[in-house]
């Protein structure tokens, strides 16, 4: 889809340089290096390669590169593709970033540990005059909110909880929406998000008071006809992260949302305590708390999670929750009918 | 009222050096000094004096002294009692706030500008062991919010709309619970509110993934008949801080709120376009969310900010306004028979 630079009209949203050469260290388990394959499957268009180091086996199946073939191949940054428990820097794993920077290559990382704080990196990114980018640092000028109505159109993903597809919901309706030919961007409001995006919001890390500023920033005014499709978080009944939530349905201002959520899951994650809220509620609550600042909020449908049924059992799943909600309701990961009907509804 | 500094549980929870002596800086006009009389009203027993220099006019009415008789007469710290429009460290300020360091004081400021950004201050502090004091910097070690329900009881002002009495309301709920024996404290969670109580959290400085566990940490576990009065911020509603507002609800799982509101305020204060939303649709929301975290929670009542009507017609909409809501309804400033009866409800 449309990663549109120029309109990121506010110098300050993140931008990432690309393409990418996506680096997998040493990792010899697939499980480990979830972020290199969220960048190949949503952004392969913008993936030159990859690179491992050590005895590194798993592959995403792009072409293995060193760091001065990437960027002769038009690579711009090394992205660090993997995670360890500790989210931190490997002491294998300095070489080859080395090499990237001194090959003309800036390093992106979503890791909780700071680039620069690896003294290796940074002097090697001061000599060869090159950027270590942390994508969870927030921009320095983020406004307090106005509330002001922007143009344009929004679609915000919102969720029962935390981790059931929010952040896959709003990308395949981003693409869905650009296969129609309708003008849209995907707007991230999270590492792997921002990764994909090539840019956008790390909604987690923005201080409280300035929280719906930073979703006003993230989707600025556009096109009467231009869509941002922005990637949900949290969730409005969270114990913990309900606060991000609202701040991010109060900034984003949706036109149209769509409610994720995962059958079977009962409890919020790591919160035993807590019931999933139900997705009538969600919704009533969504419409309730939206319309403060877009009285014409509507919610599209429901995006389930049915990644642990089988085929059949999942239409049978979509078909029975559709008639019982009287919406669309779509795995959009298994695509189908139930999908175009959910983007019908999205673009109604 | 109690500023228990033991129940302070959590040690990162800021507390302060006090008693304190109150700077006013050369100001003239009375309005520029509302934290040194907010901190004379409010904590007057722990105010030893009063300072000014240049050609300052304005007095709290307590004792002149120099920074030296305010140490030997115990206190611990200058608090900046007084702002300029930049929110910036006046040069002529520099001489008195550095005999205060070197009198054996440490500064306590609200402000936005960091007092070790002033060179002088930092060189200061540094000779003489000093502490420098910026109270919107929160705790490092803020957990994201558990959820779990905390033992004793908590209320929460909560607001229509920013700056219009949750603050004062929280301190005199907090004075009545005490003049009845009760055992209390007032949590506080801005800067003004943090130099009253001597500790706090600075909820507007937060980043968005902590605030509620920031919530959490500032009113810990305590005993069964303990009360927590915590200082609300912004409004459910607010197009900006609605955020901060929930996940101080959440974490703060109140068992009583008291909505505070001003008559006559008609728009969100800066937002001429957001009308300001009714006590009705307050209370109902602050149910619902707040449910969440405590299925307990229970409205006792409204503060009413009449500061703009004469005794008999504010005492006439404080009746009125209780008759149609069916609770309690009271201006703490004004005190009387409705204030009593709101002290009831929250206690009941």
């Amino acid at each position: 889809m449309n990663i549109a630079q120029d309109r990121m009209s506010s110098p300050s949203v993140q931008t990432l340089p690309q393409p990418y050469l996506l680096f997998l260290g040493d990792v010899t388990e697939a499980a480990y290096a979830k972020t290199a394959f969220g960048l190949r499957d949503w952004a392969g268009d913008r993936c030159i390669g990859e690179l491992s180091c050590g005895g590194g086996t798993v592959t995403t199946g792009l072409p293995r590169l060193t760091p001065k073939q990437a960027h002769s191949l038009g690579a711009r940054a090394l992205v660090i593709g993997v995670a360890n428990t500790g989210g931190f820097i490997q002491d294998n794993w300095i070489p080859s970033l080395v090499e990237a920077l001194e090959s003309g290559l800036d390093i992106i990382s979503g890791m909780h540990a700071r680039l620069e704080g690896t003294p290796a990196l940074k002097a090697a990114a001061e000599r060869h005059g090159r950027n270590l980018i942390n994508v969870r640092t927030p921009p320095r000028d983020i406004p307090i909110a106005s509330g002001s109505k922007r143009t344009g159109k929004r679609l915000l993903t919102v969720g029962t909880d935390c981790a059931l597809g929010k952040k896959y919901t709003a990308l395949a309706l981003a693409r869905a929406f650009e296969q129609r030919g309708v003008d849209v961007d995907f707007r991230a409001t999270g590492q792997t998000g921002i990764l994909i995006a090539g840019g956008g919001m790390p909604m987690d890390a923005v201080v409280a008071d300035f929280a719906a500023g930073a979703a006003e920033m993230l989707s600025p005014d556009a096109p009467v006809q231009h869509w941002d499709v922005v990637e949900g978080q949290g969730s409005l009944l969270h114990p913990a992260y309900a606060g991000v939530s609202l701040a991010l349905l109060h900034g984003s201002q949706p036109d149209v949302f769509v409610v994720c959520h995962e059958p079977g899951r009962e409890c919020i994650l790591g919160h035993p305590e807590f019931p999933l809220p139900s997705l009538e509620d969600t919704i009533d609550l969504t419409l309730r708390l939206g319309g403060r600042t877009n009285p014409a909020i509507r919610c599209a449908g429901i995006s389930l999670n049915t990644a642990s049924l089988d085929e059949d059992a999942a239409r049978a799943m979509l078909d029975k929750e559709s008639a019982r909600l009287g919406m669309p309701v779509a795995d959009p990961m298994r695509g189908g009918l139930e999908f175009e009907r959910l983007v019908d509804a999205c673009l109604a």
